[in-house]
């Protein structure tokens, strides 16, 4: 390591490729559309092909569509260090998500290139196919398979709103590879992703260093009450279905605000019906989305929404159904990986601050299977999942070179 | 008055003409769409006549179309004693919601003639033009016109959805007459009406003397906050507007309280934006809706919502937007009508209580010009502005019976 301590990436050249990548698919407000399995992500996938190619790398594909792009290590007989993330984006998305820790991965080979380096562990970086489960749920789809958490079987017979699933898609864009899912061997895999989420921006940090991913349990409740007009119905006499909906709006913030700091808990899904001025709620819909690090708080929150939530309706008079819809257990990132994020960030001289990542990520499914970590770089005003979304270009270079030197570290550089 | 004592109303013939009715402009589900100035209404409106002109009453038309159906006193120079309501429905209204006013005073007509009895007032039976305001809004449009509310020409130029005009209906289907609105003298207005809440029934309760009418004020605010990501926003650096609603709403539950038991309050209709299950809420619009019998009441109840909200608002970071969107003054009814409607009750032996009534109705604005009151009877379960809204015979015979009593004292019925 002594010679590469101080080599760092070509921040331009990233910065160059980001704008390249940006121009297939573009979105209407200076952002992106470029959805999984479309004719653009094929035509992402062909021009994130042709530079690993140029930079002399092999390309593997699995049955789900993910790109495997090799850098030979000196001893190909060990497991390779990979880099990845997604190129696909949201329907409105942003130029970075995901493409920034695909193009990262490219940016290290890059630079290894020019500088001449050699690494004893082969290096890969991937594209893993949908990571933004808009157009075909759920979310980090691929990733998901590999570590096991769905069956091909049960991606492949996923289908968009037209009917299209995701095994016919990724046969027409020409994406489906013949390797099995989840078969490849890895030494460990490292994802640089923007934060989306105000932290480091805000306190002027340069560097998160992801220990954990938030734990998620999305609870969807169903209070029923009675519709009767608001101006003749006594207050004894009403079951206020929007009443209870905003006594467990508070209780949220309360039991999440009882694990702080890293607890959080909101309703953004919120239905009233019938939503007429002159009638009192007869029915809302909502889904509490809780989250947490530690699985005991998170199940725990849980709990107390449930039980609070209940005694609520039994007050008002309400009805009450309440249904898990979706959620994740929370990921603990290996500490070995963790730790050569944080010592690079160090000897660069980077600030940086541990991270709790509240959004899932490739990474924290393939945790599950693999030494996995995370290193974040700021956003501007914490905006992701928009055309708006928008990174300064240092931000990324400095995100890169941590990446760079974790992974030089990992897939031990030849001096 | 002394032989007219032991009259009744003919409870049978009442409750055949509401089914004869109903059968003009059926609804899907067992009620009625005849909403205002269609073909529907046009004839519901000529069924009418026949019926009335069939007993010999005589028909001024004014120029926002209402109906009213003379049954000549013994000294014609005296101003009549009135009995009304409306026939129009909502798009999926009930059989009986204004149309049983309508009725219960053709009734009173019939029963009269029946029995041979003169009165010294004319009595007229009247027929409000768009009382439901759900084609054309505002409600209570042409007994608005008629006591000063809002212009003609406002009323003729309002439009539908279709941008047909109140105007050029009025004169399609034939009904725009020649007297100009709020001419007529009159002694008296006397309205029936079902309860469209459920005091009446759930106490058991047969005639409801109605004393006051709820003054309300619509209360619209916007609350704007920052749409963010559930995940990766710390709690502390959330602007949820989501849960600044749900503050607003459990404030207006407390302050409705506060002035129990005739002030209510709630919100009916509630926005959240972006409604995502993963997004805080960036923006909520709702609308309070505040009802007293008492002005200085209700003024107070809005200033305490305003003052509340906005701190409220300011607690979590959101900007805020208030804006009375709609809503009309207390009404206190007649002293002697009240009383004339109460005595009724009395010698007939009835039960009865006093009710504010909580919705608007066409006596609430014609008491502004006219003494007025209403009596009401019982709805099944509260139940209005809906298919299936329905009453009993025998409460449709007793608040007619009610209001027969009351005309034949205001309008002095000869020994």
């Amino acid at each position: 390591m002594t010679n590469a301590r101080n080599h760092r990436i070509n921040g331009d050249r990233l910065w160059d490729s980001l704008m390249e990548m940006a121009k297939i698919g573009p979105g209407i407000a200076g952002g992106n559309n470029r959805q999984t399995l479309t004719d653009f992500d094929a035509q992402g996938r062909a021009l994130f092909q042709r530079w690993c190619e140029a930079e002399g790398l092999t390309m593997a594909v699995d049955k789900m569509g993910t790109m495997f792009m090799r850098r030979e290590g000196t001893d190909p007989s060990l497991p390779p260090v990979c880099i990845g993330s997604h190129l696909d984006t949201q329907p409105t998305g942003g130029k970075y998500d995901g493409i920034l820790g695909v193009l990262a991965g490219l940016e290290v080979v890059r630079s290894l290139n020019e500088l001449g380096l050699k690494t004893r562990h082969p290096i890969e970086v991937i594209n893993w196919t949908n990571e933004e489960g808009a157009r075909f749920a759920p979310a980090m789809m691929a990733s998901g398979v590999f570590a096991g958490m769905q069956s091909l079987e049960q991606a492949y017979a996923t289908a968009d709103r037209d009917g299209k699933t995701v095994e016919s898609e990724l046969k027409r864009i020409g994406w489906m590879g013949e390797e099995k899912v989840g078969d490849r061997p890895m030494k460990a895999f490292f994802e640089l992703h923007i934060e989306q989420g105000p932290i480091l921006e805000t306190e002027g940090v340069d560097i998160g260093i992801v220990t954990h991913g938030q734990g998620l349990i999305w609870l969807e409740i169903t209070l029923t009450g009675k519709e009767s007009h608001t101006g003749t119905t006594p207050m004894p006499m009403r079951r206020n279905a929007g009443l209870g909906m905003a006594r467990v709006t508070e209780l949220v913030e309360q039991v999440a605000l009882s694990h702080a700091p890293n607890a959080v808990g909101a309703i953004g899904h919120a239905e009233v019906y019938p939503c007429s001025r002159n009638i009192i709620p007869g029915r809302t819909v909502f889904t509490c989305d809780l989250r947490s690090p530690d699985l005991a708080i998170l199940e725990d929150m849980e709990a107390k929404v449930i039980a609070g939530a209940t005694e609520i309706a039994k007050t008002i008079g309400l009805e009450i159904e309440t249904k898990r819809v979706g959620g994740f257990d929370p990921v603990t990132f290996d500490e070995t990986c963790v730790g050569q994020l944080r010592a690079a960030a160090e000897r660069l001289g980077y600030s940086h601050k541990n991270l709790v990542s509240g959004a899932g990520h490739d990474a924290c499914w393939v945790n599950r299977v693999v030494p996995t970590a995370m290193v974040m770089c700021p956003c501007v005003d914490g905006l992701s999942h928009n055309e708006a979304e928008e990174i300064h270009p240092e931000w990324a270079r400095a995100g890169t070179d941590v990446l760079f030197h974790a992974v030089l570290e990992s897939a031990e550089v030849m001096s």
